[in-house]
C-alpha cells in the first residue's frame, strides 16, 4: 500500500519518522491511507508526541487534508491533542461542513486561542459561518484591536472584498526615500507574514499608489517613494463581489491589490491565493449546478443533507416531466395506433435535450468568464441558431433513415427528420436565450437554465414529432 | 449606449480622447460596443494616429478583448496600423481560433518582430500552436539566444510546466549577502519585468534554495543569502503536467514556483498569474464536457467548427438513444396494451437521467480536484448509493400516487414505483463507478462520463418500468 519511493517529495512530508518512513502523500500525491491510520491510532492512544511528530511542520493545506480524511469524531479530538502546534489556517482549508462540526465540539475558549494566531482574512473566513452566539463568545475573548478589526470586516457584505482582504499591509507616504522604507522594514517587528507591494496614501488614509517589491529592489535608496510608484494601481471597493475582484485579478494578472472604503481610503488587501479559491469556488459552482447539484454540496456532506438538497432539484424535474408527459398524453389516439411513435419519441426528446444542453453549457460559461455580453449577444444567438439547423439537418436524414429501415414504413422519415430540425432549432434557440435572458433578469443562469431548457427541448420533442405524426398519418 | 459615468475606470480607459469621453469598458465592466464602432471606424480609414491614440495605454488583456470584439477581418488590419504600438502579449489573451487565423493573416517578419519584445512564456505560448513551417521561419529571425532558448522550451511535451515557465528569473550564489544582492538588482539592467522570489544555485546550476523578496528586504545587508534561504522551496518539474504544477500552487498558496530539470538544475520559473489560467482552463474543460462539448470550443469558433464537434457527442447521443428504443420496442405488445405506460415511462428515464448526471458531476469535479481518492472512494460510493435508496423511496411514493390518481389504475402505482427505486439506485451506482473507473483507466472522466450515465439510467429505466409492468399486468 505504501509508496515508500515517494519521487516528489511534498514540503510537508514528515522528513525522518524514527518507526517507519511513512509519508502523508505517495508518488501520485494521493494521501496514503496507511499514514492516515497512523494518525487516527495516535489519536486513539492520545499519543500526543507521536501525534506532533507525525504532523510536524505540516503545511496547513496538508493538515487540512489530513483533518478531512480522519474520521469525524478523530478530527476534534486531533486539534486538542496538538495544542497550540495545531495550525488552525488548516481550518479555512477544509470543507465547510467539516469545519462547522469541528468548530461545534470544541471549547470558545481554544477556538479563541487558535484564531489568535492567525491572519486576518483566515480568522474572518473562520468566524463568518458560525452563528451569532458563539461568535460573539469567541471575539470576546480577543484582545481589542484584532476584536475591533474583525468585527469592522465581519459588517462588510457575505462574499464581498472586504470578507476575503487582509488587513496587514505596509503603507508607507509618499515623500518617503527607498532607502527609508528599506529600513522601516527592516526594523518593524511586526509585517505581514507575505507581502508582494507596499502601498502609498496621505495622511487621511486614502490610497495614493502601490509600489511592486521587485521596483524598490531596483531602486536606488536616495529615490523617493513618489517617482517610483504605480500612481493608479488597481484597487477593489471593499463593498464589491469578490467574483468582480477575482475577475479583475485575472484579466490584468496580479498578485495582490488595494482594497480601498467608498472614500477611497486603503483598509486592506487581497491576495492572489485568496482570488484563487474564489475562481476555484465559482467553477465549481457552475460545474455543480450545471449538473443540477446545490453549489454548497461538499464531499463531505451527510447523507440526510445530500438527500435533501438533490431531491429538490429531481423534484423540479418530475415537473418538467410530468409536463412533458401530459404533451404525450394528448396523442394517446396516436400512440395507440402506431405503437412506433412511442419506440422513436424518446430519441426526438433525448436529441433534443442533448444539442440544449450544449449550447446552453457554452452560453452559461460564457456569461460567467464576461466573454459573453451585449457586445456580441446577437451574433452568437445566430450562430446558435445556424448550427441547430444545420445539425438538425444532418441527423434529420440520419435518423429518418434508420427509422425507415427499421420500422419498414416510408412516412415514418419525413416525420421524425421534421421534428428533429424543429426540435434541434429550438433546442439552440432556448440554450442561448434562456442563460441569456436569466443573466439580464440578474438570476444566476447556472442554477435554473438547465430545467427550463430541458422542459422547452421536451415538451417541443414530443409535441412536434407525435403531432406532425397524427396529421402526415391522419391517426 | 454609452456610460459616460465610468464609475469605476479600468486602468486602461483611455484618459483623454479628444473627440468624446469614449471608454473601452462601461461601469459594468462590459465592453461598451461604442468604443469597439470606434476603433473599426479607425481601422477602415487607416487612421494609424486616431487608432494609437485609442488604445494608448491598453493593458494587454483589454487589447486582446478589443481584438476579439471587432469584425475577423479587422483584426491584423489593426496590429498592422499600430505597428510596434501593438503590444504582442494581447494574442495571448485571445481565443485560440483568432490568435490562429490573426497569425495566418499576418507577415512572418512583423511575427518575428513582435515575439521578439515578449516574455519568454508568451512568446512560447504564440508560437506552439503554429506549423512547422511557420514557426521555423520565425524562429530564424530572431536572435540566436532567443531562438535556442524557445526551441528548448518547444521541446518539452504540450502542456507541461516547461512550456508555461518563464525562462527569465534572478539566480544568485548562496555566499552572497542581502547587500550584495540588492545591489547587483540596483546595477543589472535586463531584469525580469516581474519576480516575488529570487533562487539560490550553486556552480552546476542546480537549485539550493529560494529567497522570498520580502524576506530580502527585511533582513540586513550583511546577512549572507545562505542563511536566510528556504533550502526546500517548491518545486516543479519541467515535465511535469502544468495540471500538476497548479494543484500544487493551490495547495500550497504560492505565488512563484521553481522549474527544475530531471537533474534539479534550475530552467525557469512558474508564475501564479499563469497558473490562475491553467486553473482556469481545467475548470472550464470539465464544464464543457460535462454539458457534451469539446473542451477545445471556443466563443470564437466557426460554426462549421461548432457544427463537427457537437455532432460528434450529438452522434453518440443517437447511438444510446436508438439502444433505449430497442428497449421499448421489445415491449411494444405492452405498449399497445396499455398505452399509459408510453405516457409515464419517459418519467422514470428522465428522473434516472438527473439522479445519475448529480452524482456524476460531483464524482468528476471530486476527482478533477483530487478530493476523491483511493482514500475515501468506498465511502463516498457507499453514501451516494444510500442517497439513491432514500430518494428513490421518496419519489416512488410520490410519483406512484400521481400515476394512480392520474390514470385511475391503482396496480399503476407499485409498478412506477418500484421502476424509480431500481433506476435511481443504479443511476447512483452508474454515476459514481463509471467516472472512478475511467479516472483508474487513465480516461478522462469528465469526457466519457455523460453518455455511459445516461445509457444506463436509460436502458434501465425503461427496461425496469417496462419489464415489471409487463409481469405485474401480465401483458
Amino acid at each position: 500500500m505504501q509508496d515508500v519511493e515517494n519521487r516528489t517529495p511534498p514540503p510537508s512530508s514528515p522528513s525522518g519518522a524514527a518507526t517507519a518512513p511513512l509519508s502523508f502523500r505517495d508518488g501520485n500525491q494521493d494521501i496514503d491511507p496507511a499514514f492516515v491510520d497512523a494518525v487516527s491510532e495516535a489519536i486513539r492512544a492520545a499519543d500526543a508526541p507521536r501525534l506532533q511528530h507525525l504532523v510536524e511542520d505540516f503545511h496547513e493545506s496538508d493538515l487540512g487534508d489530513l483533518l478531512e480524511a480522519l474520521e469525524p469524531e478523530d478530527r476534534p479530538r486531533l486539534i486538542e491533542l496538538l495544542g497550540p502546534a495545531f495550525d488552525f489556517a488548516a481550518l479555512t482549508e477544509v470543507d465547510d461542513a467539516v469545519r462547522e462540526e469541528i468548530l461545534e465540539e470544541l471549547e470558545t475558549s481554544t477556538v479563541a486561542e487558535g484564531v489568535r494566531e492567525l491572519d486576518h482574512d483566515d480568522a474572518v473566513y473562520i468566524l463568518e459561518d458560525l452563528d451569532e452566539e458563539d461568535k460573539a463568545e469567541i471575539l470576546e475573548q480577543l484582545p481589542p484591536v484584532e476584536r475591533v478589526a474583525l468585527q469592522r470586516a465581519l459588517e462588510y457584505p457575505e462574499g464581498s472584498a472586504g470578507r476575503r482582504m487582509q488587513n496587514e499591509l505596509i503603507a508607507v507616504p509618499p515623500f518617503w526615500t527607498v532607502g527609508q522604507t528599506i529600513d522601516f522594514m527592516r526594523e518593524t517587528e511586526n509585517l505581514p507574514d507575505t507581502f508582494y507591494e507596499i502601498f502609498v496614501i496621505d495622511p487621511g488614509g486614502h490610497l495614493l499608489g502601490a509600489v511592486p517589491l521587485d521596483k524598490l529592489l531596483r531602486s536606488k535608496r536616495p529615490v523617493t517613494i513618489q517617482s517610483i510608484m504605480d500612481d493608479d494601481p488597481d484597487r477593489v471597493r471593499a463593498t464589491d463581489p469578490q467574483e468582480d475582484a477575482a475577475r479583475l485579478f485575472q484579466r490584468y494578472n496580479l498578485v495582490s491589490a488595494a482594497v480601498t472604503d467608498e472614500a477611497g481610503r486603503l483598509v486592506g488587501v487581497l491576495m492572489v491565493d485568496d482570488i484563487v479559491d474564489v475562481l476555484d469556488e465559482e467553477a465549481d459552482a457552475d460545474i455543480k449546478q450545471l449538473g443540477g447539484v446545490n453549489s454548497e454540496e461538499e464531499l463531505s456532506d451527510t447523507v440526510w443533507d445530500i438527500v435533501k438538497s438533490r431531491s429538490t432539484w429531481l423534484f423540479v424535474n418530475l415537473c418538467t416531466a410530468l409536463l412533458s408527459a401530459s404533451v404525450i398524453n394528448a396523442f394517446s389516439g396516436s400512440l395507440q395506433k402506431m405503437v412506433a411513435l412511442a419506440v422513436l419519441m424518446p430519441i426526438v426528446a433525448s436529441m433534443g435535450g442533448n444539442a440544449g444542453t450544449q449550447t446552453m453549457t457554452v452560453a452559461v460559461r460564457a456569461l460567467a468568464t464576461r466573454e459573453l455580453g451585449r457586445a456580441n449577444a446577437w451574433r452568437i444567438i445566430r450562430r446558435e441558431m445556424v448550427v441547430g439547423l444545420l445539425n438538425g439537418a444532418a441527423f434529420a436524414l440520419l435518423l429518418a433513415s434508420v427509422a425507415v429501415l427499421w420500422f419498414g414504413t416510408a412516412n415514418l422519415g419525413p416525420v421524425i427528420g421534421l421534428a428533429i430540425v424543429v426540435t434541434l432549432v429550438s433546442a439552440a434557440f432556448g440554450g442561448i436565450v434562456i442563460p441569456l435572458a436569466l443573466s439580464r433578469l440578474g438570476v444566476d443562469p447556472a442554477v435554473s437554465s438547465g430545467p427550463l431548457v430541458t422542459t422547452i427541448t421536451d415538451v417541443v420533442g414530443f409535441f412536434s414529432f407525435l403531432g406532425i405524426a397524427t396529421l402526415w398519418f391522419g391517426l
